[in-house]
Parts: structure tokens; sequence; C-alpha cells
């Protein structure tokens, strides 16, 4: 059935990294076209969907984390590219149906195949996606890749269901919340970080030293997205400001502001928020933005966030390959920059 | 996350298959026990949710396809009824998503997930029932058992997608018609022969006429499956009837019936079928059904599906081993009962 199928770009990869370590940018240009070759692999009538979903763009985080642990000290391969595009994959079919969860239309300015194609084909283009992600796992010898891959994309929807069976109960506490994050968001970092020293051929302490950083920065980027949701720009994130909060999606900032609230102030907002009808009014939405600013919810959870990133900083201390030290802390910069602008 | 997590009753499933063939009653015994004890795999708040969705029953024709190819000559093992278990994950995940894309609240005389805990809850543990699919694949040495269950699970997928893209169009002529289902159906059921095979370690041969097998059942199963829609009686089948024909499905009887009408009979018929709101009401859906009766339309389709059969015969002729031979044909009994009841 495949049968009509090249697969992508081979050779452009092969002239690419004949065998010179590359630099981010590079890096990531060679991987937005294999990523998007690979749709070939879907059959004619979904391949565009794929396309429109995996080509809308987005951070790239997670490839950048493949290149940082899988690069750093070696010739970048097809492998780290293939290796990228997987968690990529995972990455873009948890956003295909987040999109039909959340009744998104717009993500990064663009409309969402669930808007344009409805909620069939965005369940169904996810699967797929999910399922080809697992199929490039299958490419690489043995089956520590697929079990890997598998069990990170499992806990990362176990994470998810988690997050939506406590929608609108804001008493969760701090390290319940850590918990959810980890599975939700951490999993699927730390795997990227797994897959990019195995790509390498590194070791076993390296990978370890990998995989806390990938851990840790999951949960530092989840702190800073949760922030940016409340105070960030819209023109900065491509999508609805205050939509976590108009889900009632427990959330950093919710939680620790019910944490400062009387039992009166806090049922009283609880009420407002979802006995308004199905979805609070913005004027709501802005009352609780206030109500966090005054009670400086910003800062402690920026409290919490440079937790996480000093105790990146401790990680990164132990690796011996100072290449990909730097290159890791390349991109916990990346956070530090971005939340200095948010809360500046 | 998952040390708590001990294998399900591996203890069992050593002393049920102390190396001796069993009988499918046996074989579905062991692992319907086995396919819930997964379930522990998923975190606790998610377990519920995997176990409400895999023992909602069920026919169970994947794994018993998967023992009549892997068990005919052989003693039965674990890893068969891990193969099993695999397949039967793969579909729990598309039917849990098909309820969502239904809006079906009964599967099989139960309350579905979806209708239980919502839609995200759905999504998300069809996703999760997914990864754990693949996650058993990569228990079994190689990356041969990920790549089939993987490639298998995006031709699923897809063919669903185009057949929802085509929803409504009732003049698909029944080539078409079969490629679809060949993906939407078929390839899962090839891929339980194929594991069967695997794990028994039959030659080549022997894997080439089991999936050809697999795939033509699977077209057959398909057909049976459309008919009983139209035909059955409700309580025979635990789900809706004309549940496709509401939704305007593309199947063998509505495209057949759409043949023999004139063009303005046919559009005609369109238009009273998705004029009428969003939903056809129940006396058009009779109407069509009285149509089909009129038309011949149920014998048309059982031609085809005689010829899916009559096909099916001749593979099973070309088997060196009558166990699996034997075996397979019962299968295809079950079929051809089931199809000479809902006719009678």
């Amino acid at each position: 059935m495949d049968a009509l199928v090249s697969p992508p770009d081979k050779r452009v990869i092969s002239q690419t990294f004949a065998g010179s370590t590359i630099t981010l940018d590079g890096f990531l240009a060679t991987f937005e076209t294999y990523l998007v070759g690979r749709a070939n692999y879907f059959d004619p009538a979904v391949r565009d969907l794929a396309v429109q979903a995996l080509a809308s763009g987005g951070k790239r985080i997670r490839p950048a984390l493949v290149h940082a642990c899988g690069a750093g000290n070696l010739a970048v391969s097809e492998n780290l590219i293939k290796a990228s595009s997987i968690v990529e994959f995972v990455h873009v079919a948890t956003l295909v149906h987040d999109d039909v969860l959340d009744d998104a239309s717009i993500r990064r300015d663009r409309q969402t195949v669930y808007a344009d194609r409805g909620a069939t084909a965005a369940i169904l283009l996810g699967d797929a996606l999910f399922a080809h992600a697992l199929e490039m796992a299958s490419e690489f010898p043995g089956n520590e890749v697929c079990r890997w891959v598998a069990a990170a994309t499992r806990r990362t929807c176990s994470g998810e269901i988690q997050q939506s069976f406590l929608r609108g109960d804001f008493t969760l506490n701090s390290s319940h919340y850590k918990q959810i994050i980890e599975a939700k968001t951490a999993e699927l970092f730390t795997v990227s970080c797994r897959l990019g020293v195995h790509v390498a051929g590194l070791d076993d302490a390296t990978s370890s030293l990998a995989c806390e950083f990938g851990r840790r920065l999951g949960l530092a980027y989840q702190i800073y997205d949760d922030l940016a949701d409340v105070f960030g720009k819209e023109a900065d994130f491509g999508k609805s400001l205050g939509r976590d909060l108009a889900h009632g999606k427990v959330t950093l900032p919710t939680i620790t502001l019910f944490s400062k609230l009387s039992k009166v102030e806090a049922s009283r907002l609880h009420e407002k928020l979802f006995n308004s009808g199905p979805e609070p009014n913005p004027e709501i939405i802005h009352e609780m933005v206030n109500l966090m600013r005054k009670h400086g919810v910003h800062n402690e959870c920026r409290e919490l966030l440079d937790e996480e990133l000093s105790a990146i900083g401790n990680t990164l201390s132990e690796f011996t390959d100072d290449t990909i030290a730097r290159r890791l802390d390349d991109l916990r910069q990346v956070i530090v920059d971005r939340m200095a602008l948010l809360l500046s």
C-alpha cells in the first residue's frame, strides 16, 4: 500500500549531514522538510490534513532537545532527524486532539484541522499521527525506541485525563499539580532527551542526566505556559489568552490564587466562574487576572519556576560533555528569557 | 512510575498454558483476564475507565484469529495472549473514539465511556489504549511487531477518515468502497493473523496465506456488519439499528440502493435524508430500508459477501496445516451462520 511512497528526502539529508556537526537552526530547517515529508506515508485523502497539522509551526522545543542531546559531540545523522520527528508527531497528535477538546479554531494564527474539517477528521488524524510516530520508532533496530515512545505517549495522555477530571477543582495542592504536569508535559521532554542520547550512542550516566534535565525542563516549561495563558499577550502566543481559565483547567496560577483566598472569597469566585453559563464571560476572567496580580500569584509561581531552573543548573553542572551541557543550557535560557519578557 | 505494577497474572497464564494446545473457549477465558489485567499499567485515575472500555465484551474476533493462526499446531504461550491483547487494545481504542464520533451512549448494552465521562475522557482514553497496545508490541523482541501494529493502526484510522469524508456521497462505487473497508477493517484482521503466525514461528508461506485469509475475512465481516445495521434486530447487536444510515455513512447497502435508483429518485431520497434536520427522522430510515428490500439490495450485497467467502475457501484449501485451516474455517463459519440468520 505504501509502495509508491519513497522515504522523504533521504538524499537531502545525507548531503546535509555528511559527517559534520550542525547548528540548531540548520538542524531544524532540515527537520521541517523531513517532518512534512513524512506525510507522504499517509493515504492521499489524509495527506493534506497531516501536512496542515505538522506544518503549523510551533517552537519545536522537543526536536531541539533531541538535537542538543544527540548532536552535541557527534555528527548529526538521519536517525537524529527521525527521532526528532517521532516526538514532534506525538506532540502534534496531542495538539490536534486538544483542539477538539478545547473547541479551538485557531492555533498559531492558522485554522485548526478541527475547525477546518470537523471533529471526526481531527480525532482520526490525531490517531493516525500517533500511529505513524510509532511506525517511525519501529524503524530503529530493537524494541527500545518503541517502548520508550509508547510509554511516554501513554503517560502523556494519562496526565491529560487526570487534569481533565480535576477541572474546576482549584483546591489541588502544588505537589499533585506537579505530578500531573510531570506526566502531561515532562514525559515527552524526557523521552526527547533519551532518544537524542540513544541515537548518539552515549553512556548510561549521560542518559540519566539528560533525562533528568528533560524532566525538569518539561516542568519549567509547563509552569511558564500556564503563566503565559494568564499574563501573556495574545499576539505572542497565537492562542486565546485565558483559555485555560475559561475551561476551568487546574493550572499553577489558579490553584495558587485559590490557596490565597478565604473560603468565602473562593466559593464566591468559583460560583461566578461556573454558574454564569457554559463558559465564564470575559469580565470574570479579567477580574480573576486582577485578583492574581493583587495576590502576587505571578511572583509565587515564578519562585516555583526558579526552583526548577536552578535544579536544572545543578544537573547541567554534572555533565562531563561540555557541548551537550552548553546546548541544553541554551534551551533553558529560552525559558528564562521568555519568562523575563512575560513578567516585565 | 510503573514500579508498583506487576505484570498481570503471569503465574495464572503459565499454569494454564503449560505446553498444551488449548480450545478457543479456554483461550478466550484466559485472554479476558489478561486483557483487563493490563489496565493495571494505567494510572489509578485512568484504570477504571480502561477496564470499563476493555471489559465491555464484544465478539473478540481478532483475538480468535490470533489463536487460530498461532495455536493451531503449537502450544499456546503467554505471547499469543499478549498478541491477542495488542489487537484488541487497538480495536477497543477505535471503538472508544467511534463512540465520540457517533455520539453513542450505549455499546453492547453498557454505557459508553463517552456517555459516562464525556468526550475529553473518551478521546484521551482511546489515545492511551493505542499507546499501550504499542507498549505491549514493544515487549516482543525486535521491531517487527511494533512496525506491523503501528502500520495497521495508521491504515485503520486512514480508512475511517476516508469514509467520514465521503459521508452522504452515495454515488461511491463498490471497488472504492472495498478499498476503504480494506483499510478500515481488514488491516486489523490481517495483522491479527500475522501476529498469530509470528508467535507460533511458522513459515513465510503460511504467513502470507493467513494474512490473505485475514484480509478477506475482514472484508466479509465489514459487509456483514453493514448489512446488520440495516436488516438486523436491535437486540442482536446491542447498538442502534440504522445508525450508519442516520449518519450518512457510505456502506454497501446504501451505495447499492443508490446505484439502482433513477437520478430523480436518488436526489429526492438524498434531499429527504439530509434536509430534514441534523439527523434524518425514523420514518425516512424506515422508508429507505423498505426501498432496499424492494430493490433486492440484500441479495446483491449477499452476492458480494459470498464472493469473499468463496475466495476465503480457496485460500483455506492451500494451507498445508490442517489444524490451522480447520480453525480458520470455524471463524468463517461464524459469519456464514450469522449472515443466514440475518437474512432469514
